[in-house]
């Protein structure tokens, strides 16, 4: 029986030219999978076509986007995901979705080879082929870029020489992966890390600094999962592309970083994410009201290994599982309101309301209805520093050579 | 002999009523203690006499700020302190340097009390016992407002009685707490958690949505800690106390927060902290370029329970101690220079470099000069999800009923 | 109407005396509780009858041994739960079983006041009272023993002045606690840490040091649950008792040892738990064949904070549910038998097998058969140290004054 | 310039057919290292007469067995070293020493190329490559086990075929690894993982069901470092080698685990480690008197991270060196002693005394004495729980339908 090859497939120059040359190397057929995570490119059927016209054997396209956002998007945000604190996750995120449909059109077209087009140095390798390990163990990986050392002039050359149709010619200076969560760029001139990024790397946002007129909005959470914007029911696919755009148009969540890759190196991104940006702002804020102190200071340690994880990707193991059973139960009552000012390039929270919520204003408050018992507090002030006091008279009693 | 009370006295009402209660109820001599933290409030003079004429038998005044900045400001950034992932700590700052004042002034005039002027609901009554408990164990504690249930009408009318030299006419409605790493306000108007703020409550910082002119600023590093802005050499205090400044005239910095206490409760929060924000923020930026990926890992938990312990009130504790000296070691290299734009309420990183850096343009470029061997990465990939791998093959053989 | 009280009955001086001064002091009627978590001491009725007799208007006796197994101590074991990496946390887990009945006593019969007999020095009041907090926050209260400072000398003088049917004669020098996971030993000798525990004092355990033959028993688990001993399925606590009695004949599970009270102070316990220490040998080895590494490696934090929160009272705890909800998703898998030896002391596992295990015999072994491909180990070990290789490469360049 | 390679050299069959091999080769000179960190084979010259017989340009031998003690061992001691809550590191530990000789070799003869015996499914080979990488990044690597794929029946072909002066005729069964800090054993027959160990292959400890008498011992320590036993002074090197003795007589330190290797998968393991077992258990104590409650909580998981880190063969990382800043300010005070008996496989404490200790008798005892102030532990408590009593409440309150 003939070898079949399932390729993801994205439309450019690099997976493109891996049609025919995986024909070639393999003996086989190629059966290229493209999916829609919200990347916004060109329509899918101009990208079957020309799969197809490559020398596909059949081209399948996939429109994910709601099970991405609902699945993949929202998860993250409920982790508060920030990887060092400051990216969501955006390229990590869509790769586990990609593998889950390359693992099923291999075993819908009994293919034994799965191949990408990522290179030796980047993490989306190991989001690939760890995501595929998992879902798909016996499936064998080929990645031309790295296992073949292609490059652009390599691949321009190829695709010329097998009359490809694929216009090589106006190359952007920018290499990007944009989903529904956001964007990366990177640039040579920015492999400067002291040098700024400009404007014009941007697209998914306006310049903060622009004069537009701030936007109210507010995001209803049930628990932890957005639900409506401004009142109004909304899917989660809905509810990221409509922030993405309102938050976009104010300049919120551009992010420039020096990054650490999983391979063991250090990296300088550039990403935009509005509409993640804005979620996860509001979500932190509701968790603050709803999420008793003790949980949520153990979440923040569960957040960052899940970020860890995903960004490593290791999407589909064990731990990552265990972690979401523990943000689900922490997510039970994270329902409620926030009110947010998107303006200026800040999301910026100014009001909660929760039916849920463990803000207790009795006990908060300074003014008339104080209900807080004040005369408990000495009892536990001396407790609490009783473990300080004992090691700090220890210190005293050990320095001037006293005994126990 | 006659007893002695040191109480740590601000100017305002409350402690100032203190004084002659606190004469009064133990028969004793007050020592009134006021230390500046950078609060920029009064004279520290009109303060120290108004304390005598208030029937102080003796009244200190230390100008603190420098060791503020340095030894506290600063090591909190060196641990990307912020509470909850937001609050920079301002108080629970400063409180234990006020503890470290109380208690020399106790040792030098033999004082036996302490007295400060917390309520029995607040961080700050926590920060000072269990300060004091480490610093000075033998000490008694008296918290008027919380031991004798002061109220603020109480305090006045008391004032009057006694003839104070003090204006109780034109109350502020807010309560504020402020030094040079930020200030706090509560007011009764926002203990409704779905109220904005109002711009009439901030005075560190100005609408972010004004129209100044963006500043850029270059802050230099020697081992985490910041020593000048612009190329030019400053302490602690000049650096803290000119981005104060600058990044306040650009609204950066404004925080509005649900937090969790230790007391148990939840409560709403407005703080600025302009200095705090853009240093903390150039500061991590100049971690991710110099600080290797598992020691940044890590320091993350460690920043995390650093600034739970100093939230909490446990500054002289053993672990913080211990957390302080891993701190130390992470910062050996954190040195270079981070450039910064201060815009609009943002501080935005625009570029980075450092002698110490582990930024390798060598193996991060994908242009000419690249060294990655790319060749390395599938072995790598391969040993990095064999676990999921192989648990992924046992979930299918358990699911399918298969031996082992 | 008439105040009702409800009062943890444990058949003992302290509780006994509290019922009529309970009722002297609230002019209410106390109803005594008694539950039954295999401390297998006197008999329940024999209990019940004598808080009839010291003056209860009414006496409950819940046999809750079969609850307190599956619910309380396997969950202990699911967490590996060793306090301080020790004390299986035997009193810890009895006190919310309890409170659960005092919550549910107190709702039937109308009470809104709860007592129990701890001190205010222990861990167990705060266990009581928390626990207390979190099911029926309603209710006050009292604890005669902290509240009134009641003493053994007083409370006897007080049963002898009303007649009440106790024999005070006889006080063992010891203050036990006992259940069905195991025993905690307090006497005044040991308060001296430099004393050794003498054999007097040991109940579950014999001399480790003995001669009987050794005991190898086979515990089958699933999914984290020990269901048979020897290949015979049982219940939770048939196995729990039987592993008591044969690894308590072995000298299994005997601990001396200083522990960290909750109330801030150290304290010296001596504790027997063979069961206990048993199962939760059997169930670390099964984890070490059937979870993922990385899961291992995190489910250690959860199970060192599950270990802290009951030990600190928290068992009914926001955090509690959700560090549950991890360990349950771990658990999915750890399916399977575990061979041990149980003799002088110790218990050894010797064997394991599962249908689950991610032990591969192909990959591990060195011998024939091997499938593991050494070819993919450099390159993993080059980009696994690669991180260090670039920081220790940099530590030299800064140390020699070189330029990045 | 003839090329130079170092070699670790061990004096068995692998190493010793490398001689040659690499010669052959890389057409170079040989230099054989051997390191003795107390391996208690064979005399260190016989070993160096034997690389020169094989062909070694030049020969060295290292008897870093101080060395290794005090700097190896005792600081995992100090970390409590336990992989995987059982494992006390032995071979783990003495890779980093061995290549720190190795470097300083290669240094010293201009090498460029240093070789080890280790294959590529374990994770010594990770420990000398990586910590190569860290100490000498510019040397090459070459394991001839996994690079060439040699086995024992080539080695033994080709150590034939040149006459090598080494007896391969009585191939042990075991494969086995042994230091100062303990013995490593594998064999066939325990790669089924439901077989048990047999008293044949221990030799650092007797059957623990032995019948000899008990041992009681007193350990002193200085700042987390033993400096005597039973009051007389010793180095770390005769501590260890008489705990190894006094230990191993009573059957101390036998282990029996599957253990997560750092490539991926899970094998069985069977160590000896008497010494390091009492060691760990005596210090562990100690801590526990002397280290207060926050600190020893935190130090958990710097230990846990400590022991993963080094047994991944991360030695000279940053974070490594980090943690071990942590672990020397947590150890400042524990100083004392700690009597134990050693026993039937048992290292019990029976007894801790120190200067330094937090235990308080006045603030612990029951009996006369008894300093601790009752009356502030119902204001902790209340506080302590009042968290948990609101989310309680929260629950209820949601749960029915209630607002907030």
């Amino acid at each position: 029986m003939t070898e079949r090859v399932v390729l993801a497939y994205s439309g450019g120059l690099d997976t493109s030219v891996a049609i025919p040359y995986l024909a070639e190397q393999t003996g086989g057929d190629v059966i290229a999978v493209a999916v829609d995570v919200g990347q916004d490119g060109e329509d899918l059927d101009v990208i079957k076509q020309r799969a197809l016209d490559c020398g596909a054997a059949e081209a399948e396209v996939v429109d994910a986007r709601e099970e991405f956002a609902a699945d993949y998007c929202i998860p993250a945000m409920r982790a508060n995901a920030l990887y060092m604190d400051r990216y969501p996750l955006v390229s990590a995120l869509s790769r586990p979705l990609i593998v889950k449909y390359l693992a099923a059109a291999a075993d819908k077209h009994g293919a034994t080879i799965v191949s990408h087009g990522c290179t030796g140095k980047g993490n989306d390798q190991v989001r690939f082929e760890a995501g595929l390990a998992a879902l798909a163990p016996h499936l064998k990986v080929i990645a031309p870029a790295r296992d073949f050392a292609w490059t652009r002039d390599k691949a321009i050359a190829y695709a010329e020489s097998k009359h490809l149709p694929i216009d090589v010619s106006n190359k952007s200076p920018y290499s990007i992966d944009q989903n529904l969560w956001g964007r990366a760029v990177e640039t040579g001139f920015l492999e400067d890390i002291w040098n700024a990024p400009i404007e014009d790397i941007y697209a998914y946002t306006q310049d903060p600094a622009g004069d537009n007129d701030p936007d109210e909005v507010v995001i209803t959470f049930e628990a932890g999962v957005p639900v409506a914007l401004d009142g109004e029911t909304k899917t989660a696919l809905e509810i990221v592309t409509e922030l993405n755009s309102r938050a976009g148009a104010q300049g919120v969540g551009r992010l420039d970083m020096v990054e650490d890759r999983l391979v063991g190196i250090k990296s300088r991104e550039i990403y935009e994410a509005p509409g993640a940006i804005a979620l996860i702002t509001a979500h932190q804020e509701l968790e603050n009201v709803t999420v008793e102190r003790d949980l949520a200071r153990f979440k923040r340690s569960v957040d960052q290994r899940w970020g860890e994880l995903v960004y490593d990707g290791l999407w589909f193991s064990p731990l990552k599982k265990a972690l979401d059973t523990f943000i689900d139960e922490a997510q039970r009552h994270v329902t409620g309101e926030i009110r947010m000012i998107l303006h200026g390039g800040r999301a910026t929270v100014t009001g909660r309301r929760s039916e849920a919520s463990l803000y207790d204003f009795g006990l908060a408050t300074y003014d008339e209805g104080d209900r807080f018992d004040q005369t408990l507090a000495r009892g536990f002030v001396e407790l609490w520093g009783l473990p300080s006091r004992l090691a700090s008279a220890r210190d005293e009693r050990v320095k001037s050579g006293g005994a126990a």
